[in-house]
């Protein structure tokens, strides 16, 4: 089993803020995650929030890159309706050449209506942008002859793209999807999926059958670390610590509802993609002593996965305690002696 | 005096050139020149060249970023036509957030027909492109408050920039310009000057008296770190090697303007901009031993230039050759001293 991280950097201006060092204690954060035998990230990229939530996230991970030697660093995710999908091909394929080929390349349609406004990009084009940007950004990256684009959003004319990148034929591409039929989408595709961290186990376990479904059905082998499985995370010591963090994520899951509408690859009105996000709080985060977390770790490999996505919290201590008293109990030696008895 | 460097890294693929190894060559000799004492770098970017010319040039020097702690990082030039202003207010925020604000940020109308072609962009946009960039990126930087922008190529709609910049009230901007009438215009804004590496002595000097009394005029202070002069440099040590050298510039002057139909800043049909460049190519760059190119640098000092911008050499060796026989003769208390006397 491989461990990651996802989640999002925040600067603010206000001195008297622990942000109030830009991204510094973010990036100090990463550096020691790689130490402590965290393989991958995620970042997360927002726009016009006014909370200091990291907005030029490939950027941020290029800075990344030159302080660290082996993390995976990904994004999710880059809104590619956002963005130029030929300057996105050259700035992706700038970091996995600096990165040494690290980079998983993590994409959206975007779910914040501050955003589409804010860009001015009407929601109902979010789709047909995504599906146009994707076959840009691939044949950008992978095509060694000039060729010209002539699409409903974009135009390039006898364009090669540089620089080349490192991983071949080229980055990993990862996109979320919450729905079946999202995740069926995907599974087609060659792209590689992340699960979000509002989901019960239940729904997760049905979205990973739907996914090896779809896998079986389009020809495409299943291979558990191509499903990066969001987790919210808070270790406690008591259960007055317990009940507290049970309490927080409660408020924090309402209020990004509240805010936006539906949570990242989630719809209000599909109630397939999620149930009640209080009632579920328990189920889909990992609270609790180590000995819990471990307990319903083993319940998600069991089902099949493999590749968990902690959500970075606001301490070092947490994913010190993770790493040295979870993580070994999912080492792969370990895994195999188990399965071997 | 001030000495910096500009220039731009190539990433090209086969694996039996120097620069097989991405940009990592480059990275190291922008290392070292920090260590050497040079102050400041300007990094190219360009488009769809196939030769592996830098596109993604805030990438790359948000990676250098991380490596120095000194030396300053700027774009020579940045083509506003090719990006979302905001996006790119985004991310040079970002990157002068991340070097602890040492921004030099660098915009530019594009010279490159490949390039206009490339991005589906008609030449005659780029101006009027050019001049909504400044605006937007300019107010994205400073607003504290929510805004809209409403203009011919670009709408925002409520929105908040951030990250904030290191620098008050934002990175210093900077721009080429050839022509009496640009370069009043330029002094006219709150923009510093870039002087590019072809016009010779003589030209250059009637640059920066037009410079000079633009900025009287407009009630602007001269300051001569705001103008920055561009010059080749090839160190000889012997006639030999000059002659190859005078050779080679004279090759690489008259192959950039039968690619590109002129040179950066200057344009073909307006001989004011520029004489022969062949005939001025000696007069143009510092070609020679290191007491001929010191006595070239005094001129450039007697006519008030502070601020030299070095081409970036193959070899890390005429840097450092530069930096300990023709540096130490233009150290400020030297310089005073000279004063004085």
């Amino acid at each position: 089993m491989k461990f990651g991280l996802f989640g999002g950097a925040v600067a603010n201006k206000s001195a008297d803020t622990a942000d109030s060092k830009g991204y510094d204690g973010f990036v100090d954060l990463i550096i020691e995650a790689e130490k402590l035998g965290y393989e991958s990230m995620f970042m997360v990229e927002h726009h016009f929030t006014g909370g200091g939530q990291v907005s030029a996230s490939l950027n941020l991970l290029t800075y990344i890159a030159a302080k660290t030697e082996k993390i995976r660093l990904g994004t999710s995710v880059t809104v590619l309706p956002w963005h130029n999908p030929v300057l996105l091909a050259e700035q992706t394929a700038t970091l996995d050449l600096l990165s040494g080929g690290r980079l998983d390349f993590g994409v959206g349609k975007g779910y914040r209506d501050m955003e589409y406004k804010g860009f001015c990009i009407p929601r109902e084009e979010a789709l047909e942008r995504f599906q146009e940007s994707i076959e840009v950004i691939k044949k950008a990256w992978t095509s060694e002859e000039r060729f010209s684009h002539d699409g409903k959003f974009w135009q390039f004319d006898d364009i090669i793209v540089e620089p080349y990148t490192i991983q071949e034929p080229h980055p990993p591409l990862w996109t979320a999807a919450g729905t079946d039929e999202s995740i069926a989408r995907v599974a087609e595709s060659d792209m590689n999926v992340l699960f979000d961290q509002f989901a019960s186990f239940e729904r997760t376990e049905e979205r990973l059958k739907v996914w090896q479904k779809a896998c079986a059905a389009s020809g495409r082998g299943f291979d558990p670390m191509e499903v990066g499985l969001a987790r919210g995370l808070t270790i406690t010591l008591s259960e007055e610590e317990y009940q507290d963090a049970l309490k927080k994520r409660d408020v924090r899951v309402t209020k990004m509802i509240e805010k936006f509408g539906a949570l990242p690859g989630l719809v209000k009105d599909e109630p397939e993609s999620y149930s009640d996000p209080i009632l579920d709080m328990e189920e889909a985060a990992l609270i609790g002593n180590p000995d819990k977390i471990i307990e319903r770790l083993k319940i998600l490999e069991s089902m099949g996965f493999t590749h968990i996505l902690i959500l970075i919290p606001d301490n070092i201590e947490t994913l010190q305690i993770f790493a040295s008293e979870v993580m070994p109990e999912f080492r792969e030696e370990k895994t195999e002696i188990i399965s071997a008895a």
